[in-house]
């Protein structure tokens, strides 16, 4: 058997499956908020196929309820000023001190405003960032604990702290130069940057993907307080339809009368092993009782190493994968997670999880080495690959959350096919990761049949027949100008 | 005020206070349990001046009960196999495979089979370690967490992994050679040190004093399983009936009839900050209600870094101090706790409190910069000197505990006194760190007047003039050498 699920969770299964749901049969809406979504092509797909299911989207002014989780700390956390305000309050931002957000910076203001890190409503002060950075968990008043592995913090320097001075408040400006939003009642603390790491990452060792980018060239202080937008975080890059909202995506599994939802995070193209696993939890969950449990296939948006596969290109091969019915499109969304990666194994797969609850999962599916990557000066991973699911069982604030960790697959040479890995036929397994994989493509060698359907692999291939061509190019440029 | 007490805990003060106290006038038994500790001098002292008190121990053979509060995970745990077995078990015990202890090793099996650490009851199996090392806490089979924030863990090289092979049982030595208990139903896995390093302390840079004498030397596997000890652990070392296990301390509270227990973690002489502070403490547990609040001084007795003041030279000063009645007697406990020290600051701080609840102090008093160091390489505190208070009053599995953090005492030169730092005429005071005690005592300077009792003093002068007479000594000897 492939999926081991908690035992103490499964009696919860049928009380939660017994539940009416709290989906409603009302006509559409042709209401803007439906609608910035309704362009998500891989919802579309759906509903071409699946004509009915059109009908099935919720007015804007209706409540809806969260059937099947409750989102951390009980409320979603929207921090998108209204309509009504955003004048008055954008006037008021600019007499603030500014503080200048990098890319990263924004995405973590996307990540807040949209409530993926509910019940946090900003970027955190002190004692958040000391819980998070000691106990992976945020206490809230009422006593109980919320998961909150990943320090979400604002690094500023010297020369800003100085400018902000005694002020409360501050704007938030983007990389390019807009205000787009503001931090109340502001706490400025020390950014230890050293104990930051060693905590987050259980290593200071050079080569740390977030950490080069984002915290070494970042400023020695941390400033927290309460976030306001002025308007829903775009990118512009042709894939904002993508990014459904944790709100979005439970209207839309009400809307598809989910009654199972089971998310997974991946950062890679997906090949046959992927499906395998998810398609093998689908069955599963049916075979427990699900009448419809839906797949969250969410692959993450925010910063990524420079040798991972662009967002792009991963989202068009992720599209072939389910035009070519590899998975499912009338029980999959696919949708993007607005956050940075961390590449911080047993500690940042919990923030996957975490936020994965505030969109509506109900069920997390947990691999081999999540969030790992091998360690940047020695010849190992970096984690134990095993820790990622064994912290992610223990950790606290995740018990509602249905932890489904799976064996690993792998190429099947005598089955030509993508199969479970079985440990008495090791030898006729052949194990290809993301970096053969990405290999593979570059080198422009085939992966064996069965690895990926062709319409897929073709999409990475020309990817990386691009990236010779932009390479050769410079080549070129570059010995034309020593000729 | 010198006292910050969490509010949410002040109600529960009176509740406790109100609850009748479990203390049974009984006469004294002869039994050979009170007769261990009764020989604490400074118990002893108390006794002298108080007659009536010694005839409030309890026969052997009734059950205190721990009326101030409870151990964690509501039993102590107890790991001395008892004297009908003992035999059996060390016969056992030959014919397991081996494994032996470091003098560091050998004061964990003291902690953890007089319960310091309860509910462990041995070292750390892989699963406990991952709660330890990510969340600073177990949960138990309740779902209710108990703070563990320091990884109790026993190392093992290569070569004594494969003597155990598939053993379920091995048979602990001490460095002397002998057995002194076993660990059953093992489990083996992965050291990586650099791993538990920076998740403990925050940081990976060389000349941490316990990595440097315990991590980096020891083996690459660790080894958890359930502890048992066929004797207490003795060190004859003329200290040992300091040496009061949680029990005792809990038996010696209710004796006492203490209706409040504050403890005190110290491992450097007491100067008379230390003592404002403790005796301010006590008349702020008066002013709340309490009527016979008992001091705990619980100097630390493992491991420390070479220059710390040692142990049998504090244990001197600290016996002056009560004698000098800077410290009452007769409201003061002198005990010592035995686990080795880790400098290992917010992180630390929690694994001294969560120890001192095993022992029965319902109030823990903290600090500026708790078991913290200066950083080994660079020119500052290794932690934020607020930080250890503020993740003790937020560390999951101590809520039961009172934390009682206290604003740092310095020299009054006007006054000519330790006081509490008033920073409002801080040019008036004159800060005096364990170091700069230490390097008067060495230099033969005398602290200002008011700074610690003469008597006290001059134990700490005494050591360190033999040091230099050691030191001459060998010089002398190398000279003859040379010559």
């Amino acid at each position: 058997m492939s999926l081991l699920i908690r035992s103490s969770y499964v009696s919860q299964f049928h009380t939660r499956n017994s539940k009416p749901s709290s989906f409603s049969d009302q006509t559409p809406s042709k209401s803007p908020f439906f609608s910035s979504f309704n362009h998500n092509p891989l919802i579309n797909l759906v509903y071409k196929r699946n004509p009915r299911m059109q009908s099935l989207s919720f007015p804007s002014s209706m409540t809806v309820k969260s059937s099947l989780i409750d989102p951390d700390g009980g409320e979603l956390v929207e921090l998108v000023v209204p309509d009504s305000e955003i004048e008055l309050k954008k006037k008021e931002a600019e007499s603030m001190p500014k503080v200048k957000l990098t890319k990263i910076d924004l995405e973590w203001v996307h990540v807040i405003s949209e409530g993926w890190a509910s019940p946090l409503k900003g970027f955190m002060r002190e004692d958040e960032y000391l819980q998070s950075l000691h106990f992976n968990s945020l206490r809230l008043k009422d006593g109980s604990l919320v998961n909150m592995s990943l320090p979400i913090v604002l690094a500023i320097d010297d020369q800003t702290k100085e400018q902000i001075g005694v002020s409360k408040n501050v704007a938030l400006v983007s990389p390019q130069g807009d205000i787009v939003g503001s931090l109340r009642s502001v706490e400025i603390y020390k950014h230890n940057k050293e104990e930051r790491i060693a905590r987050t990452w259980g290593t200071t060792s050079p080569g740390l993907p977030y950490v080069e980018e984002h915290i070494t060239p970042s400023g020695n202080w941390l400033i927290g307080g309460d976030l306001e937008v002025f308007q829903p975080v775009k990118y512009n890059d042709g894939l904002d339809h993508y990014r459904l909202s944790p709100k979005q995506l439970r209207k839309e599994f009400d809307n598809r009368k989910a009654d199972a939802v089971f998310a997974f995070q991946l950062r890679n193209p997906v090949h046959n092993g992927h499906a395998l696993l998810m398609n093998d939890t689908r069955k599963r969950l049916l075979e427990m009782g699900y009448k419809n449990p839906i797949l969250l296939l969410h692959p993450l948006g925010g910063f990524t190493k420079a040798d991972d596969v662009p967002l792009d290109v991963r989202m068009e091969q992720h599209s072939k994968v389910l035009e070519d019915g590899v998975l499912d499109p009338e029980t999959t969304i696919v949708s993007i997670f607005p956050s940075p990666m961390h590449y911080a194994g047993p500690t940042e797969v919990q923030w996957h999880a975490k936020a994965r609850i505030n969109a509506g999962a109900n069920f997390y599916i947990v691999g081999r080495d999540p969030a790992g990557m091998g360690h940047p000066t020695e010849k190992r991973d970096l984690y134990d690959p095993d820790h990622g699911k064994k912290v992610l069982s223990m950790a606290p604030g995740l018990e509602k959350l249905n932890i489904l960790p799976f064996r690993v697959a792998a190429y099947d040479t005598v089955e030509k096919k993508m199969a479970f890995f079985d440990p008495t036929r090791a030898k006729e397994f052949l194990f290809i990761s993301g970096t053969k994989m990405r290999t593979y493509a570059r080198t422009g060698e085939s992966p064996p049949d069965g690895f990926m359907c062709p319409s897929g692999w073709n999409v990475l291939v020309k990817y990386y027949e691009s990236l010779q061509e932009s390479d050769d190019s410079s080549k070129q440029q570059q010995a034309v100008v020593s000729a």
